[in-house]
């Protein structure tokens, strides 16, 4: 690379930092990004680099297969309904203990080896989430948030720790705790916190006008589309709900939602600071 | 009782109320207020009432039966070695956890459910506690902690939440987490908050001049007559390594350390809102 | 007392002590709490306890008994009319000197004596009590309050101090002072401040369903049924002014006014701090 | 005047205004400016105007000639002894109703009607002023002041109040009050508040070399040269007492002293802000 | 001049000290004030005590015969039309360097010399005045302000300084430069700045019923009387450009507009500080 | 470019981004970076943005070829004497209408059209920078900085502007102004506000081994081996008295100093945000 074109991705960048300073970004991290060790601490690595320089970037996790390996461990087979965990309360258990004690504490913890601050929260602390049983089908104890307290995430980012969420409910109709969809709840505090940008890692391309060629990536689709491309079976399969969670995030007030590859190393810097952007923008 | 008996104990209370007004308080809890329904309720009220008018309370609890049975469920059988658990990296996966995600997070909840705000917080979050591998003898994955950062604990009370400490520590040495003994953490933590007191809930009704006649109960015990109780078998056992806690805490500047009998309803109210006192009190 | 009992009690006063930190509580101090020696002093430390825990006391101050006394010592003899002092300039002259120079003095060194800290003020410190002359009956300077400026009473409160007022008006019509009555004096700073709470301390147990038998205590009574209750003679005589001035403080945004009997030990902390009660509230 | 004039003398007086901004300064207030009618509005008007722009002023009084009209209003004849007033207990309560209930609370009086806010404070407000029995002569309650607590005067000045302090102190031996002189007061505060100045209304030009001669005023008088003076009788009578005031209180730290003659009319005014000056200043 | 007089002076001007602090005086500052040695240092000195007293005072200033001296030393002619400088763009040139380079800068080292804090600023500043081509005649650079940000200031004022500033203004229309008249910039400047007075200095004794006769000075002229003093011929010639800028002044909020001769000594401090009052004073 | 390697600029300046977040960075600013077009837009675009990411910039700008053309323009021939402008009176006035008239309020001008915000001040504003006469030679007017006041610089800084200081300093020793070597000011400066970085903008490579080489820069040098450089020939002519500046800054507290080719685009924003570097770095 010569000095001009480092300084012309350097031009590039200053401008986006200036508008992020601040603003809070939450970031769906799961999949590949979360799963393969290189690609993992590239996305970490973008997660410390943001928070150092002033954006307020929350970590929403997932950890299906950490789950069904615990699951397994103690003899459970993993069931699954309509695309979600059916979650009985041996399950459950499991559910609280891997992503609350496993998965979320070990990302605070890689984020501190990588030199950043983070403090892992789950929706039981400060009864962040608030959930009821999630209907008309049966689930178990998978819930429906009914109420947001951004306060213990904001409590973090004031003080320069980056939250990593684990997605557990506290129940608002007395249960201990629900499971939550990681997707839905990333959506529901994004618009709890009046966040700029929501970016969900995925480990497809973004939205394709062709679903199977990832050379027809549409970079940016506003919510009135939406429809269209579903009928059109762009949006398909288990795309479906993720597409739902974006919608919802926007009509709420989240000004852009990125679906983004998360086997792209960097892809949430390329995509927060540079003016190419490499997924697909939803937008109002 | 009548009322000119209510205005006693209220009168001699509210001094104390002032007296412990914006100060720290470390709770150890472990043992039977932990584990049995009732008391563990009244234990757990005296923390959300103490909170109520503005101690700042932390919790840091213990959770020996859990792990033991988590570990027996994935059929692995806990060891001891010199009445500390045997932590191999299986075994500290379990013990993270059920500490982390179960134990931590469950007590938060009660302390919500109660009318209190609580966050669960571990050494792993913001790097709390830093930690060693403990010697000289080999206890596979226990540590000794190098260091503790108080800013988490300072945030969470702060921002009027109880904290919740699970005694996992983060290696300062590159090991992902260590396993810390609870009343070691607890003590740890009290001397690095400047913590006005230190309460050690256990199954005994305090030092006994007889160690098995409660009515030879010590009131209030100077850490210099420690060595004489050795001696004199007045500590001995299971009380050895709490007692070092202690004297440890109260030589750090820790006021005043308190060992209570958490199978009494009420004991921490009674113990810090009365003239009476019902344990035995460490001092310098 | 067990240990049980204690802790009931002390369960039962902590809430409270969190609902009224940084209220406002005005307390109308006279009769016996006034004059008999030890229930004075439970009186003034139940005052003390309650500052001591952070709630906003005001007493507001009478003393019949002494300005009399000072009078005669003058040679001159007191004279009321329709149940109120006559005070012409002579009077007037010796109320003021008693009541701010003698008797608000001694209750702010008394304060001090047990543990609390006070500042004895008038209306004619700040222009804390603006008054004209009270009609259309010929009361010489007996006022009639105008304005309010709470200012004097707000400073000395944020800054620790219990305010002892002394209820001498400045007149809004040039007249240098006006004697205020002490029930509607404290009654009035009550809504300008905003207060959670008016006490009025007296000599009867509050208001009864039969005026001569205690054992009928009304515990709880809306300004609704106060009409009814006056037509039924429940109120009568001296209670008459009491209640106008009670109900025109609940109607000007007073939440709760209470009728105590000063006689008891302790009575406003067994009002404020136990679910029991022992006097009579009125609410709107 | 010419308008030149008139500007010569704002032109004098800003810089002063500037330099007193925020700073204390005592008035010592007694004598003619505080009985004769005329007078008496310009001092007060002087202190209304100071306060206006921003000093901090505090005006500490006297009251004999009311004292001894009110003792002999009860049939007590005023008794003295080395110049103090002697202060049986009946004599103590009358010089404390009459002080602090009438003459500091009528000067608060004044103050407001001339525009500024005034609080009337004494010693026993906040246990601002503590006192043991003065010696070793017998005055009876007169008292020597042993600690100066200037929270309630600071708290006055901080919002906006000038106080006026009646000079009746709290008993640090348990007696209810002590009879304080002013003068002494006034140098004590002086000294505990930092002053700027400490100014003394007096009836007299005063210091002057032949001190029947007014045209021989010293305008300016070091501490050091005080001894001589009153070897050569310059100094003498009941100015002896007062020069041990201001000496006191600039060994204390008070920057300057001044004795003015309060017969003159807005003597305060034209001392502070302009560069004539018209009595004597001590300093160090 | 007698003590009594001073004392009447320092009296009458307190309060008004009281009502200017901290409030907005804009100062246009030209003509025989800012020529002539003496009564530029009478001037200059008034602002400088005005500022030390809490007022805060923005100087604008005017330089046209320094501007034409320049351009006369480079060889070009003055210019002028409809009494407006033509500004061709070397003729701009030389008024920025002149103005913003010598004038401002020459007057914020003299009010440094004599106690007071300067800074110099432009329009150029902070973007503080934008402005665009004035028309509809042909005037070359000569500007229309279109916007004013007040930060730079502010700024200023707030710590401490006393604004110079130079009226040459940005081009909203990508001119570098425009040349603006300094009566309507500080017109401008004091409606935007929510001014409680303007104050132009100029070389007549303010308006007159009779021009030629002084001493037929109106004090006080209400904006509503203006378009007929207009039609009296009271105000005519160079004073019909002044009179709408202190019209459009009051009109968009500013309390008092003053037009001061500005070769009286001390016209600011005798205007601001008297009852007296000098010039012709514009009010609502 | 591939989104790697963008991403590995990113993730290379990041870090740095956060270093110099809120520290100060001084840029003289003169040469070639001043006077061509694309290169000024360049360096100027470098500064707005470091100013926008948070780094407080100073800018300290030269101007002796516009000087030397109005010098001209006046019939003025420039004289020189050991390198310096030989500034007699007439010459002064020029040099300060220049730089502060004109060059530094077309910098702010500039800054303001690329998105930045700017006040231009100099020496003379809030008497910042002092000086007295340089000796032993004679230069005439210019100037040896004796005190320098940052306040005006820390104001702009913290009020969001990127101060741009014109180098004419007020004399301490009455005379009205002096001419200060931009050089010297700059370092002078960057010593007063502890400044991270003094970059010089020069019209050469930096310090190269064989001076005549470009590509034998030297990438570090520390201020020990200046001595040596000196004696070798590396550093000599024009480059010494900037050597002189370089090393006195860094021993008054300098972190870094930077010599760079001001003819290279961006060469700000790649020297300071990328590993590499492209001059010369002195340091201690």
């Amino acid at each position: 690379m010569t000095t001009a074109e480092r300084a012309d991705v350097l031009s590039e960048a200053l401008p986006y930092i200036r508008r992020f300073y601040k603003k809070t970004v939450i970031v769906k991290y799961g999949g590949s990004a979360m799963q393969d060790g290189e690609i993992r601490r590239d996305a970490i690595s973008d997660i410390v680099l943001l928070s150092l320089v002033g954006v307020r970037v929350v970590v929403v996790h997932g950890g299906g297969p950490e789950i069904n390996a615990a699951l397994r461990r103690m003899g459970i087979e993993p069931r699954f309904a309509d695309g979600l965990r059916y979650t009985d309360e041996e399950t459950m258990d499991v559910v609280q203990m891997v992503l609350c004690g496993k998965t979320g504490k070990d990302l605070a913890g890689l984020i501190s080896s990588m030199g950043g601050k983070a403090v892992s929260l789950s929706g039981l602390d400060g009864s962040m989430l608030m959930a009821k049983r999630l209907g008309p089908g049966d689930y178990g104890l998978v819930g429906e948030i009914t109420a947001v307290d951004t306060a213990p995430i904001d409590m973090a980012l004031d003080n320069g720790y980056i939250p990593v969420v684990s997605t557990v409910a506290q129940g608002a109709d007395g249960a201990a705790a629900y499971n939550i969809n990681a997707d839905t709840a990333a959506a529901e505090l994004a618009a709890a916190l009046g966040a700029e940008k929501l970016i969900l890692l995925t480990d497809v391309r973004g939205l394709c006008a062709d679903p199977d060629d990832d050379t027809t990536l549409l970079r940016q689709v506003s919510i009135g589309d939406i429809p269209g491309l579903v009928k059109n079976g762009v949006v398909r399969g288990g795309m479906l709900p993720k597409i739902d969670c974006c919608v919802h995030a926007v009509r709420r007030g989240v000004k852009r939602v990125h679906i983004l590859d998360g086997r792209i190393p960097h892809a949430i810097l390329i995509e927060m600071l540079t003016d190419a952007g490499i997924g697909t923008m939803i937008l109002p």
